[in-house]
This record gives structure tokens, C-alpha cells and sequence, in this order.
């Protein structure tokens, strides 16, 4: 199965680097974006051949499309992409959540050629103009089929994976749900939270770990308001232990107890360095 | 006031760096540290022009004592240090909590040579291995005088601070632990309790994002335990804060407030550019 020609939708970070990459290897790339501003941006910075505003056009001759938009359009455009690409194109996405997006996969008339896509990669910055042809390399990316994903969808969403530099690792779209939910929505959650408690703080007292820990609040919102909504069962029991356990050791403060203290910072920094000592 | 020689207790990351900058101007550094391997590191390292394991052998001739130690440790020997440095030698310190310190400075005998500070620099590793003498180069260093200090010993501290490329601040003890708390100790409170939460998950998941975010639960858990106890009071008030605002957070999300829940992500974006120091 050879890939010449690829349709991407939506041309912000994720886009725009998908696009990139895809053109590096050779391939050619159609793009659109509602956004008529990013979509010229992406055409200028050289990272699609042709910027076009009419889905059907993009869509025409494409051996793969990817949907690089916020979670909500994704479910939303599924039906339409379907209906007008080629027979033969391979779909695939690439929000943050899989549950959602599966499912709407699995009612498609021609649903065996469409899978999920998750690449854990990204930073907080968003647009084309963050793009990295780069962004993907050496990263795990998710492939969740849904309940008709064809074994031919799911080798060549791994080969288009592997052209733009990702590691393809599948896994099904719940357990991608449970997981994120925990490393990825709960961390965003926090950080969100922690940059509004420490806004009014002086400047000069901010250091380098408050800078850290309030990084991934710079995320875009509208992106995140769909994947919380849209994990929203997962999300809320995952924070909902976190606050559990925070309040656990509020109480070992509040009694004093510097042994069991030392004990939790002790666990958290062999478990921290075996986060940091793998590989994504 | 010419400062030629300088003694520093404590040759971690912070007195490792600490002396390292102080010898890169010319003064001679005297160390010591309880823990004899790494002090013989940080000689190795060039980071000090002498060591020795007699803490008045170190202070003898010192015209500035710099204590790099973990808090509590601080609070020992504050006493012994005045008692053992000649009566001109400054006394500085650089724990992450300021009240119970400058109350100790307070009531020594030759209290109005000695001042609180902390450097608001610093990053997860520890030991001499990892000092850099340019660690303090552009960032805050927070001097809090006690009810004592001297305007010599302020003079004298706000000199030292330059010397190692760091920006004098002074503000007052209790301040310090009150922001601190917020941008700092609760912090590494949410992130140790990150790592504690994610240790279990399939490390192929993992992404840049949760990396950052646990990447502060790799810091010295003794210096923790004392900076955790030692600011308890403000620790538990900020954490508590935290808690609620992530409560009401997860009341949204389970009401399924679309428009709160974007409403909250783009005030967060807004607050964590402010806070790094650029416009959202």
C-alpha cells in the first residue's frame, strides 16, 4: 500500500506539524482549516502544497486524511469526511479522546477504513506558526480501532505513524480513555488550577517550578473544554482521587507527622524518576 | 566592605553552586559537610579551595558564612555558628522558609550580623555533582532581615548576592513563607502526589506533559519534609485553597458546564502567560 497523497483538516500545532512531517517523506498534502488566517500561515510556512476552503476538494485523491481539530468538531465532521472522501481513503484522528470518537467511527457507512489516533506529543503553544516537522519523532502514538476498523485501516494508520517519525502502539479506545485521563487530563486540570491560585503573586517571587508546573495551563482552551466534557466520567474520578490523597497528606501536616511526611516525599521521588526514566 | 574569604556549610546543589560562584570572584571558599563523600566531591569538583570537617576550622578567618543545609539543620546551627565565628564573619542562610529563621537569628548573641535568605533558583537534582556556579545568575535572591539584622549585615548580604550574579529582594520573613507557600511548597506538594498517582501507568503512555509536571517530586526529600513542616500553617491554608478550587472545578465538569469549563481554561491560559511573563 503506497501513500501519495494526504488530506489534512485542521492546520494548527497538531496539523500543521502531521502536515510537515507527511511532506518531508514525499507525500503530497491538501489542507483546509475553518480559520482562513491559519490556513495561509500553513501554506506559508511551506507545510501543505495546496490550501483549499472546499472539504470535498481537499479530500479528492487523498490515500489518508487527518482530522487535526479540537475533539467536538472531530465526532462532528466524522459523518461528513465519510461521506465525501474517495472509498478507498484511510481516516484518522488525533484528539486527546478515543471513547467518543470511536464510537462515532463504528456508525460510519464505511467505517472500516476509519481508526482512532492519539500522539502523545505536543507542547503548550498552538497554531501553525508552533509547528515542528519534528513534533512526532520518537513518540508514542495511540492507534484505538473501533469495533469495524479493518486489519488493512489499522496497517496503514502504523505506516503513516512510522513515516512521520511515531512509535504506533495500539490499544483500545477505553483503556486510552482511563490512562489519559490520569497522565494527561488530571496534570492539565492542576496546572489550569495552580496558574489561577498563583496569578496575583508577585512576580519576583515566581520560580523556575511554578513556571513549570503552570506550563501546560498556556494550553488551548477550547481543545481542552472538549476533551474534559468528553472524558468527563474518567476525569472526574481520577481527580477526585488526586484530591483524596492530597487532602491525606494536608491531614499528616496539619498532625505533624514528619516521618510519614519524608515517607510520601521519599515515594514520590523514586516514583517521579521512574516516570522520567522511560521512554515515550 | 571587601569580602576575601567566605565559609560555606553545606556543599549540595546550593552551597556547591554557591561556592563555585563565590571562587569564579575570587574569594577563597572554605567547606564542610556532614556527609564526608560529598564534600570530597565538591573539592574534586574545584568547588571550594579547602575542606575540612571542623566547623570553626572552616568559619576561622571567614568574612561571610553561607549555611546550605537543610532547614531544620539551619535552626541547629545557627547557634553554634555565632558562637564559633569571629564576631565580623556575616551569617546567611538559604532555606526555603524564613520565619523560623530569622527567629532563631534573632536571639543569637551576635544576632545583627546574621540575615535569612533563599535563592529562588534551584532544580530537582541534588549534591555537589550537579552545582553550577550559574545558578543564581538573573534569578531572585530573597533577603529577610530579622528583628536584629543590622543595615551593615543588609549591605553586606544584598554585595554577596550580586557577586553570585543573583537579584537582592528584601522583603520580610513572614511574607516570604506566606508566597512561598503558594508558589513553591504547594507546588511540590501537587507534584510528588502526581507521581505517587501516575507510578503504576503503562510507561508508553507517558508524555512531555505529565514528565514536567512530576518533575519537581524529584527533589531532596529531607530538605522537603523540614520546608513542609517548618511552613506548615501556610502550607495547609494554601493546599486547602487548592483543594477547593479543584472541587468546584469537578462540580462543573460533572454538571457538564461547557461554558464554565472554557471560561475557567482560557482565565487559566491567561494567568499562566502572565506568570510567564509574556502576553496570552
Amino acid at each position: 500500500m503506497t501513500i501519495e497523497q494526504a488530506a489534512v483538516v485542521g492546520l494548527g500545532l497538531i496539523g500543521g506539524s502531521f502536515a510537515g512531517a507527511l511532506r518531508q517523506q514525499g507525500i503530497r498534502v491538501k489542507g483546509v482549516d475553518a480559520d482562513v488566517a491559519a490556513g495561509q500561515a500553513a501554506a506559508q510556512l511551506g507545510l501543505i502544497d495546496e490550501l483549499s476552503d472546499d472539504l470535498a476538494a481537499v479530500l479528492d485523491g487523498a490515500d489518508v486524511v487527518v482530522l487535526c481539530v479540537p475533539p467536538a468538531t472531530v465526532l462532528r465532521l466524522l459523518p461528513e469526511v465519510d461521506r465525501l472522501a474517495p472509498p478507498s481513503t484511510m481516516i484518522l484522528d488525533t484528539a486527546s479522546v478515543k471513547v467518543a470518537v470511536t464510537e462515532v467511527m463504528s456508525t460510519l457507512v464505511r467505517g472500516e477504513r476509519a481508526i482512532g489516533g492519539h500522539p502523545l506529543a505536543g507542547k503548550e503553544a498552538s497554531g501553525p506558526a508552533a509547528s515542528e516537522a519534528g513534533l512526532f519523532r520518537g513518540h508514542t502514538f495511540i492507534l484505538t480501532p473501533s469495533t469495524v476498523t479493518s486489519p488493512r485501516t489499522m496497517d496503514l494508520a502504523a505506516q503513516v505513524v512510522r513515516m512521520i517519525g511515531g512509535n504506533p502502539y495500539v490499544m483500545p479506545a477505553a483503556r486510552h480513555d482511563e490512562v489519559l485521563a490520569r497522565t494527561s487530563h488530571l496534570p492539565q486540570i492542576l496546572s489550569t488550577a495552580l496558574a489561577l491560585d498563583t496569578q496575583d503573586v508577585d512576580a519576583v517571587c515566581i520560580g523556575p517550578a511554578l513556571r513549570d508546573m503552570t506550563r501546560l495551563a498556556g494550553s488551548d482552551p477550547t481543545m481542552w473544554r472538549d476533551i474534559l466534557m468528553l472524558n468527563r466520567q474518567n476525569v472526574v474520578a481520577e481527580a477526585n482521587g488526586y484530591i483524596a490523597q492530597l487532602r491525606e497528606f494536608v491531614s499528616m501536616l496539619e498532625a505533624g507527622e514528619t516521618a510519614r511526611i519524608e515517607g510520601v516525599l521519599r515515594s514520590g521521588r523514586q516514583a517521579g524518576g521512574a516516570l522520567r526514566g522511560v521512554a515515550a
